[in-house]
This record gives C-alpha cells, structure tokens and sequence, in this order.
C-alpha cells in the first residue's frame, strides 16, 4: 500500500475479499457436495463489512447469509437487492420479536425460532397474511442460550401442527465446544440433535458452526454455517491453518521524536527510557479497536523492522519505540500492526481475549479498502 | 423507554445530550470567565454521535472542537456547516501530514503542529497559498507522545521566524497524570509549560485536560480542553461526581427458559446451573462493545429486579440468571446494561479497564436515540 493511500484517515483496514471467498470455497469442499455451506456476516461481516463480504460471498454462489438481528438483515436487504441478489435467504439467529412480524416480510427476512412464543407469533402471522413463511426452528442441545430447551423441544413434538402455515427450511442447533475436536460434548450433541430431528422426517437440518466443519462428515448435516473460518481464523486453534487471512491494518506514523535517558512515555510513564531513544507515535488507539491492554506487550512492522509498543495505549494513538529502527526503514510513513511475527491469534491473546472479539470490536474510524 | 422502541435493534444506546451540556456549563464555570472551555469530540464523540454532541454543544455555546484525525474534522465540518456553525473552529489534534493540506483548508480545519515537520509543512502551504493560516503549537512536557521535543522546543525558540505566516491560535501541552491531583508530575508539567510559553509572550495556551479542569486555576490558562468528563465521567474517580452520566444501555430480551441443575450455560459450558433455573437471552454481545470479560462478572436489571450475567459473553447475546426474578419483571421485554449498582466504572474496572476504552468501543449495531 501506497504510504499516502491513508488520505484522510489514520488508519485503515485493508480487507482481503478474494480470500474471503477462497475460504468459503475451502470449507464448502470439507463437506459433501449435496450439504449446502452457508455464510454468517452478522457482526458487519465480523466487523470486516457484512455489505462486501455478503456481496462477494453471493457472488462466488453462497446461497444463505445469517445474520443476528432483523437491523442488520434489513441493512443486507437493500445491498442484495441493489446488487442483484434479491433471492438469496437472509436468516436472522435471534428471531421475530412482538411487532417486527410486517418488517420481517417486507425485508423477505427468515427467522429462526427460538422458542414457543416466536413460533406461535411468526405462525399467526403466516395465517393473518395468507401465505406461507419460511422459518428455522433452533433446539437447544446444551448451550443453554438460544432454542427451545427441553421441555417444548418434546411440546413441539408431540404438537406438530403448532407449525401449520410455516415452511420449515431447517431444524438446528448449536454446538458450544466445537473447537475443541475431543470434547464429549460434541457427540452428545450429535446424538440429542440426531433424536430430535428424528421428528421432523424430511426437513432439512443444520447443527455446524466454523469449528463443526472441521469435524468431520457426522457434523455437517444439510447446512453448515460458518462464521470465523470465512475471515480466516482456525477455529481449532492449530499452528498451521489451510484459511487465507483477510485482515491487514496500517496506521500512519505521525511523528518521530527524540527522547533522554530516563524520561518516561505516556499516561502516568509507565515506560521508562532506560538509553537515548526514539519515539514513533502512530495514529491508531483504542477507540479504533487496538486494545489498552496491548500497551507493552504489542509490536508493530514498520517497514523490514519490528518495533515494541511502549506505554499505555491511547484513545488514537500508541508509541513505539523505532531507536533500533534500519536506516532504509526510518522513511516509512506507516507501520503495520498486524504482521508475521504478530498476527490476529497473537493479538487477542495478549489482549486476554479471542480472535473474534478483536475483529468485531475493529472501530468505524479505521477506512476500509478492499482487494478482491 | 418503551419496550418496543427498540424496533429493528436488538440493543439501544441512549443518549442525554442535555446532560452533556450540563456537564460542559459545569466544568465552564470551574474556571475563570475569560478561560475559554473547548469540547474534545474525538472518537465519535466518545462514542456517543460526534454530530450530535457537537451540535448541541455548539448551540450552548462552545467555541472550539478538537478532534483526532483530518477525517473527524472533515465529517464534523459537514454537520457544522448544514447546522450553521460554520464559523466554529475544529482542531485536529494528530496535525497535517503529507498531501493532507488542501483537504485541511477546505475543511477549514487547524491543525496542531506537533513538530518541526508538521510546522514547516503548513507554513510552506500558507506562502503557497498567500494566506496566514491559523495553528496550534504542541509542546510536549512530559507526556513524550505527541508536540515538539526539548530539541525541537529550543530551536524554536531560537528561529521564531520559521512560525512566520501562521497564526498561532494557542500553545498547548498535555497532561500526564491529571487524574492524580497530587502527583508531582503536574506540578513538574505546569513548570515547563509556563517556562516554553513565556518565549511567546501575546500568544494564549491552553494545558488541561477533563482532569485538568479539576486541578485549579494555575492549570486553565486561556483554555480548557475537556473530554471525558463532559460525557460524565468523573476523570478523577471520586466516589461522589457533580457530573451527570450521559448514557443508557438498553437490550431487547430474546427468550426467556428453562434449564435444569446440572446443566450448563454457553461456550464451552464454563456456568454449571446448581438448581432448576430460569435463563433469559439477552441481545447484546461483545461486538456491540459488552466486553468478553463481562462474563460471569456483570449484572443487569430487569424492571426493578438485578440479574446476574452467567457464562462466557458471546458476540450477539448474553445469558442471564433471571429465577429470582419478581412476578411483575418477569413481564419486562427490555435489560438495562448500565443501571445504579453496576455503573460504567464497574463495568470497565470488570472488563480490566478504563471507562473512555468502553465508551469508544461501543459497536454500531446498538441504535442511538438521544434526548435533550
């Protein structure tokens, strides 16, 4: 990237669509060619733009988007539409909530169902319009979050007809360990998912998040809904990762500056000069979504050189210290905080979190490019 | 709020712009009637709608704005000029970088010059345009982020000249540890920045931050810069604040269920239910700025009742022991994030951090409705 491509901006996110879908493609082979291979972009596309990834996503022939709330999936609506994808599905996880049902319609948005009432609301409404809608009825199998738990799961069963009027696209679940390959949890909820969908001969079921692809044929049933692996993160947590990653992000250098022996660097000095040094102060904080506890722990590239983030992390903007910087690299004008020997997986660990909250969190101030 | 005035959104920010005015009339009158009080509305204004903020403390008659990036200025002078504040000063803070002039002046936006480069650069540009062209001068005193360093100060001080065709709004400087009234950096600040000033005598300065306007009348000089604390933060933690909070967080509950003893809620299961237990859904998630630590920490409330926040936090929703719960909240359709006995400060101090980073790195999905 050109140093003077930030423009106006401070820092910026450069967003790999072509390995988005590269991705997408990938786990779409993990599983048998009749299992469809949807795609989650709630989040904004886990903070990397649901509008582009869905866009691009479309376009290589993913047929069903999951979003988590009916604002995004009317936001997703109107890029589909404008684009030419009006048919493809847009499924909303948490459901049709007391005078969303017109607006569901009007959005041609899916609910899954979670529970009895959703169910009851969404099929009162099919009978007050005269048509069928498509719904996905979610069963809990051990979250304990979303579904419906045990007792109407056997309800539902034994009342099949509370579902007249509504055209079931799938039964679902969620599984809550997914990433971890061994965890007895994961054949439990096999086996519970397996009975339950017993029930509902002929419909379509879907239990796979990003972890379930990589499980194994058992897990992916007719839909697998991957979220995470599409942006490039392993969810399984291994070394080496078949995914492409999708994220770069530069910020600009504001300013190189001198400094003594003994003075110290940003909010309360917490960092203390122990030699003459110089200081770069970069133009991305925590209110871009570069977290405060990576104060001391981050590095940064800045051209061929890795530099230590030093002091406390600011509202917009860090400090690094470029003394040991090469004398080819002291003309850069950016540096990249995410890079070979810090990338993503690093990040979130040192800021006492996962992948996902990093990606999500990524603020609005940061411009987004797209490569494709 | 009326439960159902979250509409398409599953969570809602809630805004009180007339607190934040109240705010800034308060820290306006901590100082001297010839200080001028300046509004920090960088960061989205905190995260709470930089447009608004800024509109409404235009109205009650602040003077100047000061902002991050050319790119806040930018979207700021849009809003300023449709609402007929087109003449109000908005200063960016990160100063003018290489090819950003043109854009600056068209912006009508003053940068301030944290170093010789950045003087030179908008010098040359004002001889190039034939205009004088209004600036800040940042002196750093301790903070060794952003302004001029000793090196820099001194020669500067020896070639006045090179300021020649600027005009010199205010010096400034920023403090390091104002949040600590008796730490004897301040003290050490104050010296410094009245010994750098002094070598431009007729120019105002300007050194104190939210904390600063709480430290006393040697801090103000000619003006004060607040941010945190006009959004009601009490920038020195006191228990009792004078300052009005300035923000609701509302989420839509989703479902309500049942579960068992012995079951376990969330990812990977990490809260084991020890009785029969309700479990209400509620639609917010780390990527609408919930912390990921929240988990197991935080609580909310449901009409009058406080319900504690169970298992891991995930991206969209958090899960919430609500079997306490009275028989009149359990018809409640809305959680409040933020309520009297979990403030924002408990909420950032549980999530292993300062209010600002919370504020700042509330999503966007969450609408925002703001009352006067």
């Amino acid at each position: 990237m050109n140093p003077t491509a930030l423009g106006t901006a401070d820092s910026c996110l450069i967003i790999d669509l072509g390995a988005i879908t590269e991705n997408w493609r990938y786990l779409d082979r993990l599983s048998a060619p009749s299992v469809m291979t949807a795609a989650m972009i709630k989040a904004n596309g886990y903070g990397l733009g649901a509008d582009r990834v869905g866009m691009a996503l479309a376009a290589a022939g993913c047929q069903r988007f999951f979003v988590a709330s009916l604002d995004e999936a009317i936001a997703q609506r109107h890029i589909f539409d404008d684009e030419g994808y009006g048919n493809v599905p847009i499924t909303v996880l948490h459901g049709v909530h007391r005078g969303q049902e017109a607006a569901f319609l009007e959005a041609r948005a899916v609910p899954v169902l979670n529970d009895l009432e959703q169910i009851s609301r969404w099929r009162l409404f099919a009978n007050k319009t005269g048509q069928r809608l498509s719904a996905l009825i979610h069963f809990d199998t051990g979250m304990t979050r979303l579904g419906l738990d045990s007792a109407q799961t056997d309800w539902l069963i034994e009342n099949p007809q509370a579902l007249d009027g509504l055209d079931i696209a799938y039964v679902m679940s969620h599984l809550v360990s997914a990433e971890l390959a061994d965890d007895p949890m994961n054949t439990a909820q096999i086996e519970r998912f397996s009975e339950i969908k017993g029930y509902f001969p002929g419909v379509p079921s879907s239990l796979a998040n990003s972890g379930g692809c990589f499980l194994g044929a058992n897990f992916h049933f007719h839909m697998t809904r991957p979220g995470i692996a599409l942006y490039g993160i392993d969810p399984m947590g291994k070394g080496i990762s078949p995914l492409k990653p999708s994220l770069r992000w530069q910020a600009r250098i504001l300013q190189i500056r001198s400094a003594r022996a003994g003075e110290r660097v940003g909010y309360n000095g917490t960092h203390l000069l122990d030699r003459e040094s110089r200081i770069a102060t970069i133009g991305v904080g925590y209110a871009d979504g570069y977290r405060r506890q990576l104060g001391g722990k981050a590095t940064v590239r800045i051209g061929n050189s890795v530099a230590p983030v030093i002091g406390r992390v600011s509202m917009d903007s860090i400090t690094v210290d470029v003394t040991d910087l090469s004398w080819d690299d002291r003309k850069c004008e950016t540096a990249d905080l995410i890079h070979t020997t810090y990338d993503l997986g690093r990040m979130a660990s040192d800021a006492d979190t996962i992948s996902y909250e990093i990606m999500t969190q990524l603020g609005t101030r940061p411009s987004r490019h797209y490569t494709v």
